[in-house]
């Protein structure tokens, strides 16, 4: 029976290689403890970038990768990325990013592999059931900071590789690797890179995989699409110092007041922008991408468990999709300067910020998304005739990414969950940033597939990420299939295919 | 001219003790030099309440009170109030309380003088110019946390004694202290040693003197009124744990978009309080009221420039002091539970708390102002049809204080005010809260004065909070002519006479 299903795949690879699949998988099961080990290994590694003080781990880090990617006689190129200037004006090095490159056959397409190496911060005491660097395995579920964000993906297509090059299968493909370590607080130092190695390093790649995400389910997914992100600050200040609520109350025209009342125009009780002009570029929502949606394997009941929440601002699948996916939404996330501690304290504060975020979709340019926001915060604050000073500020500017899930390289992944999963791949989206894709996009012009491999419940940056065994060794298997489906579609095909959906 | 000017004084007297004043006040201006000395070494000492780790400096500053009105002969007392409770469920002592008594003549009124020992918390980082604990002197002004709020007022107290003790001056009351250690956490432990005492330590007591408060402008005054707090929080509750804005913004109802709601309903642009009912128990306004105010030396450009603000909620001097001091207000304080830090996160606050009060006057009862604010904030809650949970809690009931500023305890004190500062003093109220004032008057039903001694910039519980030299040792002398001037008032007098304004 298995010798007969090796025989079928050889014969349905399109390019005439010999695809031993079976022989690939097989190797990847019989080395899942060591896979394990390997993740373990990492995870233990503190690679928290944004604590300059675990600046060191993260280096060991970045250099863990490179002494792996060198291992497997990959061509290996360690790229300097700069300096980063702290708050307090002191400047440490970024750290370097690594690159590697696995076959250099003209006549084959290059996909790139890109994937990051530090993680959120997580200590024990924020609500971990287990030390969060020691990645412990619970009902087959392997706990621990960056598990699945990022360093179980990146070590699968690192093993995918490997398993081709233990068997002697032949690369189908020429593979890329570009490995940063400052993902998670915002790529510094990599759009210059991205932009300096245009004609260098991405000159002979064809497309760019990003596996920095997750399933919407159980179900195995392919990601067409990620919202953006306008994040802003707004000011109020008042005093020139903190007062008293006892001895200057009343008197005073209070800044936490007027930030509280801006802040209140922002959106409704039904989850409404209120902001004049918003939502007028929002793209319209077509009946293709309604049938996406429908068809997408998503329980209300069981997310709202999930999440531990009675309500939902959306009672049907499709609406509360697209309002993840598609549509702009407003959060505020806190205000700083104000009182935040536990207890009682009698303060007046002086200067109040609030952050909040306008998650960003196509067409919406985030130019004027800023001038929209300022523009309305300035006239209601206005209104009040308060003596504070306001001030409006967007602090992130991150663009949206849409690909056409039609695409030559969404077809190969289709096949490649087939095969794997015996199952079609949900089409989805993600309602997170990943800006890395719109500036690969906008800078090498080249073409993306996100190809997630994390669990829908893995609780990236929260409290007891994990990523499951399942996912972590299928997932390798994905990513071999992934390999060699990219040879079943024609590489020029796949270079100059249309991205009719991509927003601007 | 000295000479006579102390015959004259000594004639004034009006008990025929010897009031030897000029021979006080010139060992008083000779001291000044050691008094400044022994309020850097009390600042020195981070006696600061709030923060539990720091409750062995506060429990040695107690003893440093303790071994120093032993070391003036005082019978001195150290009484027990039992332990508090902290968050984390582990039970630590509370500071003891410093009693002291200096004389029992049965045919003399006793004072008791009341202050506390501890401080609000200080960093240097939170933008003071100096150490906070390190008294120093920039112009004649005395910098350090607690400078003012309370150590030098109390020291002031402490040196009014040991004067009349040096000189061999028979003191013309006696004089009780009572110094506690937990006043800017709300007086723990207090209450209960008071009600314990009311038949022992407070028996012989003729009436009670508090100066943990502060003076209106440059010229001296006498505080007959502070106003009561209600303090609540209001805790807003969603998902189970906090959530990513990318992630799971558009599906959640945000709680911080909740409590921005409610919280936007507390107070208007111009300063009227929203919530229904709340301002019908406020007393009238009298006539005579707004005699007193137009008195006050008050001008409006003068605080707008001090605390640094371009406008306040009123324009003229009577409507701004009658809503600093007998007028209720709403300030938001903060909230806890959302994103407080410097930078950028993109996270769903899961649990929010706003702490806000309304500082309330005669006739508002704590009860009512609390089911008022309840009902309130559930309606407005419910209007928005929100699947989170709304807790209020008022966590601060303190009653505001009145008292009649005819009374023979306020005539001595204007008489002291004119022997040491010649001017008639200001008739001023406070709009902060001394819960104590009002816990002394309800339990031992004795007559309160309060004599503050502290500058109106002074910045209680801000950054640079200071004392100037002139306020403290000037101060001294005030406290030295009131112990004088008491007698000049029938200590019978003093004890029956009517309290006709105290508020309810």
């Amino acid at each position: 029976m298995n010798s007969v299903c090796v025989v079928v795949l050889v014969m349905l690879g399109a390019s005439g290689h010999s695809f031993r699949f079976k022989d690939l998988t097989d190797y990847v099961d019989k080395h899942q403890d060591h896979y394990v080990q390997a993740l373990r290994d990492w995870v233990s590694i503190e690679s928290d970038s944004s604590d300059v003080s675990k600046r060191a781990e993260l280096q060991r880090m970045m250099g863990v990768v490179e002494e792996k990617l060198r291992g497997m006689k990959g061509k290996v190129d360690v790229m300097d990325i700069g300096t980063q200037t702290l708050a307090d004006g002191s400047v440490v090095p970024l750290p370097k990013v690594v690159t590697a490159a696995f076959g250099d056959d003209e006549n084959k397409h290059t996909v790139c592999v890109y994937g990051h190496m530090d993680v959120q911060p997580a200590r024990r005491e924020d609500g971990w059931a287990t030390d969060p660097y020691n990645l412990t395995e619970i009902n087959g579920n392997l706990y621990g900071r960056g598990a699945s964000d990022n360093k179980a993906p990146v070590l699968a297509w690192i093993h995918a590789v490997e398993a081709y090059k233990a068997l002697n299968v032949e690369l189908p493909v020429n593979v890329k690797f570009l490995i940063e370590g400052m993902e998670e607080t915002g790529s510094d130092g990599l759009n210059a890179l991205v932009e300096a190695q245009r004609e260098e390093f991405f000159s002979d790649v064809g497309s760019i995989i990003i596996s920095d995400c997750s399933w919407q389910s159980s179900r195995p997914a392919l990601t067409y699409g990620t919202r953006g992100n306008c994040y802003f600050s707004a000011q109020v200040e008042g005093p020139r110092q903190d007062l008293h609520s006892g001895v200057d109350g009343g008197a005073v025209i209070e800044p936490m007041s007027d930030l509280i009342a801006i802040l209140n125009t922002l959106i409704s009780a039904s989850g409404q922008i209120l902001i004049p002009g918003v939502t007028d570029a929002v793209a319209n929502f077509t009946e293709e991408e309604r049938k996406i949606y429908e068809e997408v394997d998503f329980d209300l009941d069981t997310y709202k468990s999930t999440i531990g929440v009675d309500g939902l601002m959306y009672n049907n699948k499709v609406d509360l999709l697209a309002h993840l996916w598609r549509f702009p939404t407003v959060s505020i996330h806190g205000i700083e300067g104000a009182f935040s501690g536990p207890g009682t304290k009698t303060v007046i504060p002086a200067k109040v910020t609030a952050k909040f975020s306008i998650r960003q979709v196509p067409d919406m340019e985030p130019a004027v998304v800023e001038k929209q926001v300022t523009d309305h915060l300035h006239a209601v604050f206005q209104q009040r005739k308060s003596p504070n000073k306001l001030k409006v500020k967007m602090i992130i500017r991150a663009k949206p990414w849409l690909a056409d899930p039609k695409h030559a390289l969404y077809e190969a992944g289709k096949r490649a969950v087939k095969r794997v999963f015996s199952v079609e791949p949900e089409l989805i989206r993600e309602g997170g940033t990943i800006p890395i894709a719109r500036t690969f996009q906008d800078v090498t012009k080249k073409d993306i597939i996100m190809l997630p491999i994390g669990g829908f419940d893995d609780g990236l940056h929260s409290q007891n990420e994990k990523i499951s065994r399942y996912n972590y060794i299928e997932g390798t298997k994905l990513f071999i299939a992934y390999l060699h489906e990219h040879i079943g579609s024609q590489a020029n095909n796949i270079r100059s295919s249309s991205r009719a959906l991509t927003g601007s």
